[in-house]
């Protein structure tokens, strides 16, 4: 990696992207407290403001905002391993500014009436750890597949629509797993605010099923769904699809 | 019909869509089970689950995940019809093995407040079968002919927006036939639910009016909304289009 | 006009588009009756029906299903004049025939519970006819601008996701009137329930208002929205584009 | 700049959107005040508003329609200064215009039911002057920065879905900020309707936040975003981007 300026402005795309996915998509779900309904609408914010960011950092840095995708798309050699961690790393750093800044700008009355906490979310109480594991895995591969479809060679024109693509790809798996685990997808999302709120909450499930998707749903795209698969090597200078997602 | 790679992958395509479509739509509806106007969003997340199907699977089998589309791609000569058998094999396949897994992650409350039972739902009692064959031929042509028109040479640049289009297309059948018949469109949507519950419904008529659906609609396209129509013959080999949709 | 092949194709297909909006858009708006935001869920059904059916007439014969769409065609030169005429022959009937299928599908108590009739809405009491009328043409000129837009040359490659686009314009409108004057923005929406059902309504200002918008707005968009304005001329023989919107 | 025809459409160009921007985005938040949730579906009609002004408007002006996004253009040298100027009073006056005719279309109960004003809204009471400045300005930023990415070069060739992602941008940052500061993001927005209604409010934070965005955003995006960046410099002609977005 060459600390040039693409590499800074894809960094600094990285964190700005995840900062802004904190600050608007929590500030929806943090405003819909009184409804019953509140987690339809929960959703649909966090997926609007997914496509929002695509739409805005994509050109920049990818937009990925999520270490799953990051090491995804460095397992299918998009971007190089010391890339993926500067991507990691901004994200973390990302997501806690604007988290911070979320909760600066937010009345205080708000703040207190989101249980446990803004952003966070209690798995369903009947939910066995493994079928937290196993909710959040599979959500997280549809994700991870989304990404995997728009990476490759096949969509290579398909760059239009991406950011509603994937915007609504967010909305309906936060409205079908919203309830069971909170369908955070995002390692960042699930650890950001677990570290600005004193709550033991068990969230070792969810980072599991979320790294296990990260790392298998690569393999699963490049040698069960392309059917002239070339071995996987990660690249080792700047990948070639830098700019368009 | 020769057993290579492409074909397996295909074939593996059609089984994990159509997989993903009952797991993710179907943990949507089973989970807005309080609602009243729970069937706008089981509509809802139904089609954005389709959409998300055709985003990620589009480019590698089609992503039909539906026998009524495979069997009007046959007669329009888009696929062979032995691949369409393999096709239709891998969608029961593939929503047989979701249906089971959603069934494993589902808490059990859940499950049981779903009535019929998850994804399964009674025609309005008020409708003959004759009215239940003719909505659901009516619903299921709207999705053939939706398919029809992006399998079509004048579309053939409009691939980008394809997921969207064919996500708020079945949203849109959805919220008409929901509480009519169910608004399936879809034989494998129909029957897997059925092999899990010990349920008497009378399915006939939805697969009735969907079986029919899928072999008049390919002929009113070719021979009266086709200018330029050319003799329909089911190619032998590969199809020619058998990446983009 | 010559009656080819390719002009019965077009007649037909804007006989079937007309009759699939009626349907299945009015069948989503029959079913949602008993909510009390069940306007806004019409809306929502009638505009993604418009964009199923720009995204399946689209290539067949450009979709307009409403007879100030195809004036305005007309006056812009994109149609031939005869050719508006057979177009509005067409939507008429599609609709009607249209209407008495869903008639024929719904339950009677469904029937029976839409006030005063499917997809028949009263105008808000409180408005004077020359507000209605204002109302109706402020909404018809909104949708007739999106058509202006969309066969101009400087959207020429902007087709991909038009279907969405003039979806959500209907969407919008919808939301803005439906309470006010029912927005119905098509006078063959406007008519073909009346025809079946002996109910006094004051439609002149509706018609009135749709019918300005489809003969003022194609000139303001000449002359004032276009900054190289050639003549308006009517072809005399097939358009130079049939087949893309 | 040369006051010819092209000049001449593309300030008519903006007036006409900003008064249909008025006209059919108030109508509909208007029109919903009986609703509880009425802000979520003000939020949402207001956004596909500003996607239909894009599509329709695009083509003619840029559909900026917002005097924070002409001052971000004019900044990084997509429009010349007096250009901007003039899209400025066409959007103000547009804006005058459009809500004029709204408030002769609508009955006096619904104008009287809307508090304070039509399309006027009050900030949360407990919000300080420096937390409305910052989530105006948070907002407005996320709006400047999608059409900074829509401008960019990078970007060219995503002009189709582009009505549709400003347009679920508007309406996620609606669902955000919608109740606390109003969220309008728009100086022209946030005058109007004052000018009509003797209301005291305090919109001085509003503004300072839209225009610090304004002023900021070009510049963040011109030398943290991009990494080939040129020094900026207001074009003295005609922008060469004037058509498309």
């Amino acid at each position: 990696m060459i600390l040039d300026r693409t590499t800074l402005s894809r960094a600094l795309g990285e964190f700005a992207a995840t900062a802004l996915l904190m600050i608007v998509g929590c500030m929806g779900v943090a405003m819909t407290f009184p409804e019953e309904t509140g987690f339809l609408v929960g959703s649909l914010q966090y997926g609007l403001t997914v496509g929002i960011v695509v739409h805005v950092f994509g050109c920049v840095s990818g937009a990925h905002t999520n270490p799953s995708v990051s090491i995804s798309c460095c397992i299918l050699g998009h971007i190089a391993f010391d890339m993926m961690l500067v991507y990691v790393a901004c994200q973390l750093a990302g997501g806690l500014a604007g988290y911070y800044f979320l909760m600066a700008m937010l009345p205080k009355d708000v703040i207190d009436q989101s249980y446990p906490a803004v952003c966070l979310q209690e798995p369903m109480a009947d939910l066995s750890d493994i079928q937290i594991l196993a909710v959040e895995f599979t959500l997280t591969s549809v994700l991870v597949l989304g990404w995997c479809a728009q990476w490759d060679v096949r969509n290579g024109s398909c760059l239009d629509s991406a950011p509603i693509r994937m915007g609504l790809l967010v909305t309906a798996c936060g409205f079908a797993g919203n309830q069971l685990t909170g369908a955070s997808m995002n390692p960042a999302k699930t650890l950001v605010p677990l570290l600005f709120h004193d709550h033991q909450s068990t969230f070792y499930p969810q980072l599991g099923g979320q790294t296990l998707a990260a790392v298998l749903v690569p393999f699963i795209w490049r040698y069960a769904l392309t059917s002239n698969a070339k071995p996987m090597k990660t690249t080792s200078r700047r990948p070639k699809r830098t700019r368009q997602y």
